[in-house]
């Protein structure tokens, strides 16, 4: 049984607000909760009798046995699954110094949840696992970022803070990248197995502030080059395009 | 003045049955607007005084002037801006044989109206100007496909109609693309410069029938090779490194 109080928590659950005040995130669905569970700490598991039974040892502080449409009550999706579970928020660190081992993504201001979702998703791809976010990034525990990423935040980290001072304080070696229309073709610079990728806004794309900060300015061509065209591309498909033309030279 | 039935006209165009019956569509905002004026016949312009004040040569069959709450009233977008046009549906006709001199993208069922438009905007980036849809892929002509092209409607032109018979009439020496997670390594094939790239379902890729007609079977590799990881990238995403992949090869 699912009490209406339970029901308004996870609900709240949408407002950034009271996941922060919470420290927990939901996540809904057969899938994403299966890929989810084991990569973070469960307090709530809200699932029909089926569900529990294809997962006997499924772990959460709390469970509760629904039918579907109890679940449809506390649900946010459209055509809610047979499960829904609120996680608890992990706590990351990350030291900058990654930079020179790894290859990483940072985020100035992408607004969008499905964007953001879609990056993610994207970096698990090529492999990429830290993921520096300006605070006005949207945040990845909204929950259509969470189902967005399909599962990959399990195997992703997001830092947010201020960008700027991470730049300044970056070790000279680093390579800082940008995509910039006025940049220098992707396809004819040195791409490194270690550094920073900066992506920037849906409309203004990177800042200036930020931008100062960046050492090799990229740019996607487009084909035939400079025929009349769309004046960019979506923010996720820029940074694929850039992510699999690193690991394309890389791993030659 | 914008009367009852004419918002309930301009309205009724979210929906596919009235689209059809009316053959037109609906765009809103500057510049996407300002994009596809002069590329379709507009039927009907409904925007604020400033906006005619700045586009003194924009033609349409009818033109309304409004002020900014009466726009609301007809529009669609949370956040509605000073103009909206309701243009005719063009009709293209494309024979198959393109496909021997340009490259050509085929969409199997993709469904989502977002990824539709962002796949336009990709075609457009990188000089693809024909699409070919199965009956069951997303209306170009939704409203939120057609915001989602940013524009590159206007040059790109999408062909509705089953795919199998296009597939079994096409010349035996085009090329026919399509990604799958068992294909062959993308960067280790030869590309050509015309031919047909498949992209398939959100949920099921290229069904078995078209799959059949495919024969060159490609993957985008994850990196590092075999690590676990997303089980697949975004649709709209897997088109865009295909593509870019397409004209980086050809363009060297």
């Amino acid at each position: 049984m699912l009490s209406k109080n339970k029901i308004k928590w996870i609900r709240s659950l949408e407002w950034k607000k009271f996941r922060k005040e919470e420290e927990s995130f939901l996540a809904e669905g057969r899938k994403l909760v299966g890929d989810l569970l084991g990569h973070f700490d469960c307090r709530l598991l809200v699932a029909t009798e089926e569900w529990y039974a294809s997962h006997p040892t499924a772990q959460a502080d709390e469970r509760i046995v629904v039918d579907r449409e109890e679940l449809s009550r506390a649900s946010l999706l459209k055509a809610p699954q047979e499960v829904l579970a609120v996680f608890r928020q992990p706590s990351y660190v990350c030291a900058p110094e990654v930079m020179l081992d790894e290859l990483c993504l940072a985020l100035d201001d992408v607004q969008d949840p499905g964007n953001l979702g879609t990056i993610v998703r994207i970096a698990d791809w090529f492999g990429i696992r830290h993921i520096f976010c300006s605070p006005a990034t949207a945040d990845l525990y909204n929950p259509k970022t969470v189902q967005a990423t399909m599962g990959a935040m399990a195997r992703v980290q997001l830092h947010y803070g201020p960008l700027v001072p991470l730049l300044e304080d970056l070790p000279a070696e680093v390579p800082v990248y940008g995509t910039f229309l006025d940049g220098d073709d992707l396809y004819a610079q040195p791409l490194s197995a270690a550094g920073l990728i900066v992506m920037g806004n849906e409309g203004n794309g990177i800042s200036a502030e930020v931008a100062r900060h960046i050492n090799r300015r990229l740019l996607i061509p487009n084909y035939p080059k400079g025929a009349p065209t769309s004046e960019s591309l979506n923010v996720a498909v820029a940074t694929a395009v850039v992510c699999a033309e690193f690991r394309r030279t890389v791993s030659r």
